[in-house]
């Protein structure tokens, strides 16, 4: 099976040419001017961009109250081809039993797209974190540990965490964090909802701008003490994400991301009639505006490294998933859907606004969380030998985020009646067409798991500069 | 009884001038040239600087393994005329009902210098939290909370912190902490000790700089969100004293204080022969030089107010108490005497070695400690209406630290050895002659409670910039 | 000549206390409880604070199209027993020389206030630069360098700021700049000009708060290299206020004053019908309100010291001096006349709403302008021994500013119409009164020089940190 | 004419990936697995690194005492296919047309490596400023500004920086920096030599790191104000890179290069025996190793772009040229030979060390350059349609720098007796084989002007944020 993408205008994180590119046996084999291979399948791209397929590192299915991977092809159809999922960690299960278990039992056979596992430490233990060193064998070099939802068993204090880094970086494993004040957040919960503030709109108010950046201080200066790098997963302010830059100006290994929906809304959403702020309930909060502009600066400039969709598509969705905290915001399941939307609102409201460049786009939705997740260049780029996951980009189409077009399974679209201009015209999935103009054309369940490779992206800058015999 | 004190020159913490004082009923009544009162008792000052008694806001009597009140006159042998003890709270008692019980059982009758008491959570729950309302009642206004030391009693976590916090700000208590990371120091003490590095010179690897700076900036944060002061106390590194300095900047209304042994020694001691490191073990750990050098700057230049002395004179001294730990540093009960050598180390070491000026040495040896704990001006100063606590001072004397004249009833000095230069000729409290050449000649057990006033130095600049209602 | 002035709240910058103050000769002689002195006059204070008579450390007389000393007696009337001026230094004459003459000509016998010098450095050359050791001998410790105004006599280059920087240092004598960028300012108004953009309310666009930040930043760094302190005067913004405050958290001895005006007024004065903005043109210019607020915390927290009037009634006042830049508002004369008000409005709009303590009011007012002049605690305090330059102040008055009670010489009033709480009721000169209810009610041209001496306020914390022969 | 390189691991400054090379016309024509063009010339690259052709944007042929081109074929013996050199600007000659005679007189048909120029402004004039709007009509796109030097006819002063960073930014020219302040200099220089201090040992202190870091800080302020990008060349200190990191992270466009020997050597070398520091004095100078140190970090975090070798061979070499400031160090002609060795130290002593990555390398000796001068992607990167400029490098190569391998034309080899790990086995300059094995095998005089394009990296984040209409 060969494929031939004839006269497009390539980008990638760092450039931008007009090229072919052909693939064979689901590999990138060459990109060249005038091309002469005999392909099976021919595709004229003039006019169009030609880039990486999406990587999204951050998405939920089959845990927190979230649907499952049988609506991951909605990743496809938004031009993701790559999925990043959190694995749950049963009580008195290794993280890399976790692992196979979750792979055997919910996702193989099941996704459509290829998929990345993160660990999430729930049994927080010396025999979890001493399991850390096996997690690289089941292709898993990313784990994430939940500083907030104290009294939930995701809940990890400071001992499991600093212990967690302490170990992750022997194995070449990043630790990755939650990071929001769980103790403030839970008095603030209560006191709110005591006062009889139960409506959603309160809800931004339990939850902080300086709980997310005090917590995300305390990781770096436990990476610090542990010598380790540090990954904070959807950093949503300006605060938390001065803490981050502060930390690699310092000459730490610590770096972030964000997520779609603090780039594309503001804390206004809570106050929509009907209940319907509920929606955008995810947590950490949706922030102010004047949030939003610096998290675009952010990525544009550097100091956050990527934009994942945090996709979690509540189960019951609006109705009967999200109406369950109708008297009480703090009833509210958090989480919503994303995954197929991140790289069009990415596109229309990042690119073709001015706020990032093409290459930039894809850096922060394709490349970085590549490198991030271990699975670079397999993943992310469009060079010769990467997987040919592909993305076939007509700029000229214009049209409205519609919820009918929505494969998620929810019932509600996050940006319903948002424009979209641009358009992912044909997605590969290693070659194979799995999406046209935004409808699902593949097969499902096709999906395989990108092993992730241990020492990644947080470890590239990594310098041991603090030992432990050290007075510090 | 009246007292008259010719010709001195006076020092305050903003001026020096030459004067006479006059002292009638235990309180400056005149301060002028020549004055013509005639006083039961008349002292020539000529040639000798007149400085108010020291204020010494951080000791510990009857708690923590250290000695009690009985040992208290050392205080005033070295200058000391008022001491800021902290009152320990047994569970289920609140924490006025403790300081009560405390004064009746331990202090009144036996405390020679005057005091004031600080309170200590140790029992974290709603009514104790509740309670600290009813502190200023019996003179208390700032109430310490341990971050560090999970599982001892006194341990308390970010939930009673933070409502610790919130409460205390209504009541104007100041909430004061001891900075460092629980479970950093539980962790780090726990594997050096299994890695066999069971050594006093290991000590200060268990308790690193990064932990006092994480916690020092989490409290900070939290009396962000909750809209509060704060008072870091015994600070001991630039990491920590920054993150103070950097809240002070942004506008928050966080202050801190250092001891006289992390001015006066650097971690060399602990690799001191035959265990004698273990003298010097406190919490957190005295530092490496070039934090000592910081801290000096540090309150030349007002980013710390005060340097108390952190007086903790074990119970069984080095040979039966310190020597717990000889197998095992964590075992070394932490805490050394210094009160009665606080002020002639600050002069010595302080003023005749240029670091600071005489009126600095009065600022953070006696005006900030009385302003921090809400005794000013009845504390602190020379001023009409003050108590006559007053210190005239011989700057010619020159001598050397010995254990012999330690008066605090342990078995070593902290600083054996050391030279002095100058000396208090003459310790007044409330006008009565209490010590002289470094020898107390007064009467004991005649120390009276200060009564703290609420919203002390710590308010001065409070302005509620978040409120609750703040998405902050 | 006697004085005992009974039963006043005094205050101080540092402290509140109920006293007598009883002065003789000229100077404060004893303070105390029921004072029982006899004295030539006794005035009850009761109900009334008594403070020291306000230093403004930034006035200018008889110089830059300024009215004279016959004007001086306003200081008075409005509290203020002390000013400093600026001494401008003619063609070929030495800085020591140009004060000589100075007061010679226009000063003695002519002030009635007290009064300091500054230098000015308008002749730049090796022999003035050589003469900065001079200027102590005619009591003078600053000198004044402007970098603004290239084009204009008093115009200075890098080149002789630096030297000047180099050779007060040794001198004891203080730099003081005027930091605005030149060209800078000249091209913005040129370009401005040329524009059409002649209107004063563009005045300000022609001199950007990044100029004087700019300017402000260069000198910091000069006196680094130097080795020297450094006062900025008239610090007007956030951005150059933090410039100073960075420098002495770096350790350096760098200190900044602001001016009444910059806290009173933002630059919507400049938008005022006919004309009246050019009444509130100085240079730099008044900013904008955020920078207002900004100064407010700036002196309450320390970061700047104090706060001069930069008084200077323009010959001709609005109709026949202001008026000249009616086309062209780079014609306007700059300069305001405050003198006279500057303790009510800061007592009015600082102590009475809050923004700042009565002690940080006598600080700012009194005590630091006498100090960074070096002439505390001749001027500045009221200690045993000082000045008798003292403010009795009844608190209960209420009144509005208005042109027919101004004693400037102007034909406006700065601040007209502005509320007033507060008022000198008696103000006394070395003993003598001099001003009752805001009307001078003394003798005119009585005023002397107070001799500032050499390494003032700004050498206090100066320490030789980086030498010539370091490599910096 | 074609070229095909097979089996090479091709590094680019994001990647690295093994694929044969295809090159036809000049030009890179595909990258593929097994592809299997017929080629003129076939090269096995095997085990060997294949990367872009060096781009050196800071060289200086035919000016400031600096040999010619005729030497500039020791280039690609290094590895760099592209210079980019400084044009100086006779008086009364518009900077196009300087650059027309330029390249006719001195360039055109002498040039070995392809060339990038840089305009100098030396005649400073509205004209001139005038003028920078035609500069990319004849392929420039930077113009260099010296702040140092003033005296001499290329120094520039505040008023003409301002204004060509004012009109570069609306041409989209960007406008560099040599950043040093002049008056320090000047001063110190001549203090120095005054105190007999005349050996070269004393240079690096007539130059110091805060005047460096002042100018840089200065221009930053002027950058802010006009509203432009700035461009900082040979950026040599922690304290200046600050700067610079600081104003992007304030969302400005800064940017920065650092050159080979900042990074190489220290200051110590001044202090060779027999003058032989003289071969190190560049302006500004080499500084101590905390500062390389910095600057290692500064170009793998991206706090500094690029680095350039500053090359510029003395006339007359060390014994003709470096030794007429043998009594006095200020009449040495600064400048060395360093285009030559650039890549194979930065290989060694970066890559090879660890201190940065294969990609960062490439980064910043390729492609950041290239970006940074306007030529990319045709030159600094391995993309189809990239000018094939192509090193193919053995990495296995050991050896030593050595004078007698220098082409550079100087007398003496900065890096003499340095260990050089991996050696350029094969330089192609767009398809024609250059350089082998250190040795040059190629034609001189073929090198072509590389076009700069306006708005070039320095322009990618730009955003209008602070119109002229601001007050600030």
């Amino acid at each position: 099976m060969s494929l031939l993408i004839k006269n497009g205008n390539i980008i990638t994180s760092t450039n931008e040419y007009q090229a072919d590119i052909y693939v064979e046996d689901e590999k990138i084999v060459a990109i060249g001017e005038n091309l002469d291979y005999k392909a099976d399948e021919t595709i004229d791209a003039t006019g169009k961009y030609v880039f990486p397929g999406g990587v999204d590192e951050h998405v939920h299915y089959n845990s927190f109250n979230s649907l499952g991977y049988e609506h991951s092809h909605a990743a496809l159809a938004g031009g993701t081809t790559t999925v990043g999922d959190f694995v749950m960690q049963p009580e008195g299960v290794s993280l890399k039993d976790s692992v196979i278990n979750y792979k055997r039992d919910f996702v193989d056979g099941v996704s459509t797209p290829d998929y990345i596992f993160h660990g999430i430490i729930m049994d927080p233990s010396d025999e979890t974190i001493e399991g850390l060193k096996d997690v690289p064998s089941v292709g898993v070099s990313s784990v994430k540990v939940f500083m907030a939802y104290k009294g939930m068993p995701f809940y990890v204090d400071d001992e499991w965490l600093f212990k967690a880094l302490q170990n992750g970086k022997k194995a070449g494993v990043t630790i990755m964090i939650h990071a929001e004040n769980a103790d403030v957040v839970n008095i603030r919960t209560k006191q709110l909802i005591e006062e009889g503030k139960t409506d959603v709109k309160y809800f931004p108010k339990s939850r902080p701008v300086f709980a997310e950046a005090e917590a995300t201080s305390r990781a770096v200066y436990m990476a610090k003490i542990a010598d380790a790098p540090l990954f904070v997963v959807h950093v949503t302010n300006q605060k938390a994400a001065e803490v981050i830059r502060q930390a690699y100006n310092e000459g730490m290994s610590v770096y972030g991301e964000t997520c779609t929906h603090y780039l594309m809304l503001n804390d206004e959403v809570f106050s929509k009639p009907n209940f319907e702020g509920a929606k955008y309930v995810c947590t950490p909060p949706i922030r102010p505006q004047s949030d939003v502009d610096f998290l675009w600066e952010a990525i544009d400039r550097g100091w956050l490294l990527a934009v994942g969709s945090d996709h979690c598509a509540i189960v019951g969705g609006f109705e009967e998933g999200k109406k369950k905290g109708l008297k009480d915001f703090s009833k509210i399941p958090p989480g919503s859907p994303g995954v197929q939307d991140r790289l069009n609102m990415m596109w229309t409201y990042g690119v073709e606004e001015g706020k990032i460049s093409r290459q930039k786009f894809v850096e922060v939705c394709c490349t970085n969380p590549a490198k991030v997740c271990g699975v670079y260049p397999q993943k992310g780029d469009l060079i010769v030998g990467s997987d040919a996951d592909i993305v076939v980009f007509n700029p000229e189409y214009k049209g409205t985020i519609k919820f009918e077009d929505a494969l998620m399974g929810s019932d509600y679209s996050t940006y319903e009646g948002y424009e979209q201009k641009g358009r992912a015209e044909k997605v590969f999935l290693r070659g194979k067409l799995m999406a046209e103009n935004g409808k699902f054309v593949g097969e499902k369940g096709i999906g395989k798991q990108a092993m992730s490779k241990p020492y990644a992206y947080s470890y590239s800058k990594f310098k041991e500069k603090e030992s432990l015999d050290d007075n510090k």
